[in-house]
């Protein structure tokens, strides 16, 4: 087999937003032998990952499941809900939120992408690509559409290229402010299991979603969680659909099976992550995230960069993009990092190519792992001859260190004597001792 | 982890005509961690699976490779070359022929889908269901569109809801006859890699096929394999595209990547099963099929039931369908043999519900798995009263004892003399000796 | 890495009386991440894994794992219970009880090897290798040891060379009745978790047994079940030790640690083994080794050769050793066996050589698989030129449709409808449902 | 399987001087299915591996491969090599040499155990425990030993317990000098494939190694190297030995084959990091190791704490010991980081208990990973109330960043561009591009 890593020791950092590092546990899981995926084991299979997700999407409706990457998630919200023609309102939060927009134009709807207007120092080009949906800019579109030809709003609730959270209650307020009819289409892919994410609460009526984020699965699969709406509007949707069209998948998943070939062996690792996930219990995994998230946030505050998300209100939990000077190609940083130190960051997508790069920390990581992408960056950006205010890498370590992790075992009394469950959150289950 | 076999011991013996059984080597090539699909790594990766999957398709032009499953695959050769109300030819040589020409209706295109009209006496609901595509019709057909109205000619390579394997050559030839400049797409699913298959020299436009059959792949990938006249047409095809369009996906591949995620740890796999595809010769792997499928088919003479397959010429090497008597619920005997002997077969599909089983002998197998498929096979049907005319498995056996197979390694001489390599075909390499 | 098969394509019959198949779920657990052997998680593991063990020695008194294999474990029983020059009995069932009887020699005690004296038709050389232990053999030399100078009595439960597997409560009763202080060492490393076995209720003193047998392990630790009198033994034991002490281990265990670093990653193998076994439940698991012997010894009846086993009062459960015609080299069976059919057989040892073979049927293995095995046997002898009186395949498969295993899962009404819990027994626990 | 990590999220950081973390190679080679020990597949296995070691060893003797831990290797080496009552010269460098001295008097030996004698300010009651081997003592002691009684010195290449790493050509020839006949008795079990080491050209009669440390597998495997003198020494020593005897497995090494049965899985983990490490080349292996350990010493001289080995020129390469000031519990202060960080440092051994930690710096690690401890440590000491001098983390980022890793990749010219071969170190092989 080709080699994955080109360094010759050690394990890779994948602090990327995404494929996010998978636990071993899951990896053990997706290699066990493929079955019948028309046998009577993989129905409980089949129905036990759809309650499960259930779970984690927040909704009682039914959600999708797709042997595809997320992006035909989004192609799937979209041909099942609308028509030619159709117009959808889209917000331009970063890159993400712009290939949807692209990917909408593709498929025949005619978008309207609108933005934040102000201005911005550091990305004058993006400036609404430093902030999260404006919900008053919607609702006044949506007021001036009195002949309600938007059909849906498109957002996305985490986006990955920026580091920017928006408030998707918000949203659906606005709409419903605005007395108007359109359909809420949510991409949450990098958001959920990671940000607190509630699909019928905030009645989305499409979330779409993927296995590589939050989920802590390789890429391979992905999500639409529905709702009553959606499901009406696929009745008279009218754009050309057949691998994506949800109704054969909603009634054959009734009985635990696929109308054609599923992803088994990435079910598997899913189960298994659900099992992770709700084990643990979803606040605890939000908590997790935030405090991490607070602690990377350190660094690049103590560095005397900017932060891509400009308004502390929309952080987001699962990454920070961090602006260099200007004159420093962020690429060529992160390219000498990943040489020198074994460590994969994202990269600066679309307007932001060269400008930024992000650090993702999310799923299956901890504050040494977090400490040491710090690190990372910080040698990096000093060998670059980026200047730093302080360090980073002493921010973080303060921050963790005084913060202790509300979900960290609690310190064992003496080697030599077995723990006892009461000792503290165990993971994927309670310890058995004899 | 949900338990994924209801037995309490052994191994499942899983002989539905795909997924095929996943070999040790490749579960465990797809358990190494994600890495990320923007990095230098990755692009090689990408670029050795490319250049390998060529060989296998025996092209020299580009190879799609899909993060979702064959189904995926089959939009993607139409959403690609046609336009909405585009007239599309398709011959009816099972379920999966039919499952396609239902897609493409889905999709919005004219479907002419024709078969043989024949009388059979076992299955005269579904004569056409036992014989390979017809050429001759399809020339006649096409001789007869003097107003160029069809623009895709769609057949079926290895049906796998019958086990016949159709001939290409013949089809291609067809439409040249004809003089007709229709496209010829072709869904070799589950023939690539297990049956002779040769995409530039049959002159097809567009070849789709899947991981989970002769690439011993989970199911989670898929492929279009192109022509040159493919990709001109995909210049003015109208029909809606994204997640499917060629465009993209063939330009990023010329350096390795991928437009949007790709499913990485299946590429992983991947490789490793071209590794091993290519380390042990397509030719070898052609009659590594062939020889199974004779010593298979030779227990369903031996018990006295019908072929599926009525036409020895196009016996398919991957799968073997057989008939059961009337009255005898082919799934009711199914059911019984998963129950008692932990064994999968595959389920009479479409108008063949309840009348046939399928007997899958293909990919990672040797001749001992295969006669333990006959001997379940036939335990099953004396369990459920079907009178048999002689000992199924006792023809297997003699087949394959009589028949040495072409690759099997040579007797070694003595206990605890190391092989040597030249004593005889080495799985995945040499054997290296000190 | 160096190829494992030299044959190009399928899974190999392992059917060596052990090591036995490894289930997938057991080298999952295996390939996770090595722990700190000093730390709190490993003292739970420590602790739950003797625990299990217990159970399935059904002893209350320590079980000492030792990161070796077996034979180390057969040293270990000595020296910790002997000095030099003591005399110890020692039965000849097998080539098993010889290495114990030489590796005894070889450590400085006196061995007295007694066997069963009869004539033997088929193996006149060896007649006592197809017969049991002779409890009164054992008492008369007891009784006539006056002085008490037979320290202890050695004896293989299941003799894995020959497939006997001997009355342990037998020899204690013999022992008993002779009123003499000798101490009890049984081998069962090929009995445990495969032949019912109980070392509290026989009066066993040490019980030695090995990890790839009936606990479905790769080969790598060995145990010592030990007893009070055991114990006692210890503490005046002048024979050399301290790799193999006891004194240190016992003391250590109770606190889930070992004295110097244990095989870390197969007890990880082992508390899955113990999960799937208890979980399955001991008397199932035997029953179902007894059903396979059965159905095994059914087609080495048919063929019309002498099992190696005269006396059916003590078939082993595990492996049926197979007598070739005078003339036929075994060897060169088996050999060819394993060339043409990808199937590994075990070796006649010792005073067998050449002369025998022998079929496992042990662990995690079904009735197919069994089936398989006596097809690649039945083929490789009729290649070889040996005539049979008929054909075992059709008698194994006879027995196996005839009788259903005891723990098959129960027919599943239809498909589509996902079994619960009360349909049958469960792998590994109980199936849930949405 | 009960969970393996208290932590709810992220990977163990596993810094203990071993067992080092298993490379994921490792892991998934070492799960592949068990085969016959007796087949032809496993003779070209064992040949390669033993071929392998021998490189990794430095010589051309054969070396011994035991299926147990490392301290049976040790109690290998002298009952091959020693008859009961024979004296031995021990050099106490630390814990792991007390345990070596413990073993050999428990096995019947006469042992003199010296140790240098000079004062230590931090550890008044282990002076020696902070030094390596003295030559000249061992010279003079040997020069007084007239009638030749001593029969061996046995010393510890790298003392795990202290991180000294001791001179061993200058032992043999303080030996030589004294024209002494004694055998040279080695333990390197934690250094060998981390720091320097020539069994051969050091004149070194017996090597003693294991699996868990340089080696990167999971403990269970240990090996004795040997050399003619020491063969011939076999032939004499009385000690009785039986499962650790030499002569019948370098007999049976001669064709890839054991006497008894190996630890077959443990191999194949042994075959892949045979690959690793001649692939990188062991010279290149060695100054990883060295760049490393002078990364953390930084780190601890910044904190203004005493390293354990107080010898700057017997510094190891494969851990650091740190003393910990007056008063604090060293032991506290690990089992607080490893609550809080997920990191297992080394505990305090023997005369240490309490006074200091090791951290391990071995293996698959690489600079992030080890900024990642560095960092948990400081954190962990400053919240157990440590006054540190100064920032070690910053130490060692500097040491990192300022000193180039020798086998670390080129810097790769433009993302989207595959790499070459020729732009680096490649692990485990070249890449191939198609």
């Amino acid at each position: 087999m080709i080699p994955l890593n080109q360094h010759p020791s050690g394990r890779h950092f994948l602090q990327i937003p995404g494929p996010s590092p998978v636990p071993d546990r899951i990896l053990r899981a997706m290699s066990l032998p493929t079955i019948d995926h028309r046998g009577p084991e993989f129905a409980a299979l089949g129905l036990e990952v759809i309650a499960g997700l259930q779970q984690v999407f927040k909704t009682r409706h039914p959600v999708a499941i797709y042997p595809a990457s997320g992006t035909g998630a989004w192609e799937a919200a979209l041909v099942n809900t609308l028509s030619p023609g159709d117009l959808v309102l889209m917000f331009e939060t970063g890159h993400f939120a712009s290939l949807w927009q692209k990917l909408a134009a593709r498929l025949g709807l005619q978008t309207e992408f609108i933005a934040w207007q102000g201005a911005d120092e550091h990305l004058p080009n993006a400036p609404g690509w430093r902030r999260g949906v404006q919900a008053d800019l919607i609702e006044a579109r949506l007021r001036k559409d009195t002949e309600r030809r938007i059909k849906a709003v498109c957002v996305v609730h985490n986006e990955t290229s920026t580091g920017v959270t928006s408030d998707i209650a918000a949203v659906r307020k606005a709409i419903d402010a605005a007395g108007h009819p359109a359909l809420l289409l949510v991409d949450s892919i990098s958001g959920l299991a990671s940000a607190d994410y509630r699909h019928d609460e905030w009645g989305v009526d499409v979330t779409i979603s993927g296995s590589q984020k939050g989920l802590m699965l390789p890429p391979g699969i992905s999500f639409n969680a529905l709702s009553p709406r959606a499901l009406e509007a696929m009745k008279t949707a009218a754009l050309p659909r057949s691998f994506w069209a949800w109704d054969e998948i909603v009634e054959m998943n009734k009985s635990g099976y696929w109308p054609y070939t599923p992803n088994t062996n990435l079910l598997y690792g899913l189960g298994e992550s659900l099992d992770m996930l709700l084990g643990e219990g979803l606040d605890q995994v939000f908590a997790r995230h935030q405090r991490w998230a607070a602690g990377v946030r350190a660094a690049v505050n103590a560095w005397g960069l900017p932060i891509q998300c400009a308004d502390p209100a929309v952080y987001s939990p699962v990454l920070t993009g961090v602006i260099t000077p200007v004159g420093v190609d962020a690429d060529a940083v992160r390219r000498l990092i990943h040489t020198r130190f074994d460590l994969s960051l994202g990269t600066g997508l679309g307007k932001l190519k060269g400008r930024m790069f992000r650090m993702g920390h999310l799923g299956d990581s901890n504050d040494l792992t977090l400490i040491a992408m710090v690190a990372g960056v910080e040698m990096g950006l000093k060998l670059a001859g980026v200047a730093l205010a302080g360090s980073g890498v002493q921010a973080t370590m303060n921050h963790f260190a005084n913060s202790p992790a509300p979900d960290a075992v609690s310190p064992l009394p003496v080697e030599g004597v077995a723990p006892t469950a009461s000792q503290g959150q165990i993971r994927g289950g309670h310890l058995t001792t004899a």
